[in-house]
């Protein structure tokens, strides 16, 4: 481990009528999982409920049944969408140089809903082919109920930040001669072996995009 | 896959004056990663923050700088825990029905600060050696002025549920017959080889509890 530790944090504030923006400490972060946590206030509680979202251009959208209160709250009131991707324990000489690296973006505004057909579907669309590449056009097409019952949001990508930890122990000098042992555990997220449902007709094929995607 | 699609959800509410409470699907979930986010609302907006938890009997504890603003807030308002695994992605004959194997928890709750020396001390010690067993007696001790840099927080575990998908995908009998590739695709995390920090003194041998920690 010869890197040093190093924490670094970006903002990004998007200004109207401005034609380029540096997003590239934010959006590969968005990108490397489909999980993260959005809060928002609910009768003046904080709630913060995990979801899949994906990234299209200055966007981050996820979606749910259209059922679910939680995302009629979502539209109408400002959110944090927070995501957050583990990548090594660090083991420092003292407990409070322990820490942990990781990659992490916040998001703040206000979402709304994608009422437009096209617009909805397309962006289902995008989902499906992002984890599956060309996946789409081999589905069982979506129904018009289906897609009635699927509330779709988007965000704009205009109030952010970033904050990353990489790198080995934090210790000072002194600390540092101590006969402890430190460094850093990597987290990394694997991919199984896919497994096929049962239910499958005989002869059908595992096709390239189901192992396409990996998270990190 | 044989197992069917299942998802199930538990609420925990604990009555004051009662013995026994059923939290078997609710703390596994909480010890089997140190990665949480927590909501809060600061001046109206919720803000979601990923930080590191660990549990001790019915309470679930973080901590930070005690500079940090955020801290302070989550002491002062309440807060919404959620912890989240990914364990599997789900791919459908249908868009609609491609999902994701998890498992979550959510706690709401009024946090505290952890004022008394010896039981922040404690509380320290108790993240480092779930982590790390038995690690905190090795370590250069922690200093006053550390302890006093450290805010640790404790709340409650008295309001929360759990949520969890497994299983394969949700087809209906009709979209099962189609010849369209369905299953799980497992997810895991996995902690690599540790990484010695290139300032150790010559000879530090590596302790078993720095790869005895896994998540999930």
């Amino acid at each position: 481990m010869t890197e040093l530790a190093q924490t670094k944090t970006t903002a990004l504030v998007r200004e109207k009528h401005r034609g380029h923006f540096d997003t590239q400490d934010i959006y590969p972060i968005l990108d490397a999982t489909p999980l993260c946590h959005i809060g928002y206030v609910s009768e003046g509680r904080p709630i913060v409920t995990p979801t899949i979202h994906w990234r299209q251009g200055d966007y981050v959208y996820w979606h749910g049944s259209r059922a679910a209160r939680s995302l009629q709250t979502n539209a109408e009131s400002e959110v944090c969408l927070t995501v957050t991707l583990m990548d090594g324990l660090v083991l420092a000489r003292s407990a409070f140089s322990h820490s942990m690296n990781f990659r992490s973006v916040m998001i703040f505004g206000q979402a709304k809903i994608i009422d437009d057909v096209e617009e909805k579907t397309a962006s289902l669309k995008h989902l499906v082919n992002h984890l599956y590449p060309d996946r789409w056009d081999t589905l069982r097409h979506m129904t018009r109920k289906e897609l009635n019952a699927t509330t779709v949001l988007a965000l704009p990508i205009t109030e952010a930040s970033a904050k990353v930890r990489t790198g080995g122990p934090g210790d000072g000098e002194e600390d540092s001669s101590l006969p402890i042992w430190a460094g850093v555990v990597p987290i990394t997220t694997t991919m199984g072996e896919p497994i096929p449902c049962s239910r499958m007709p005989d002869g059908v094929a595992e096709p390239d995009h189901v192992s396409h995607y990996t998270v990190g």
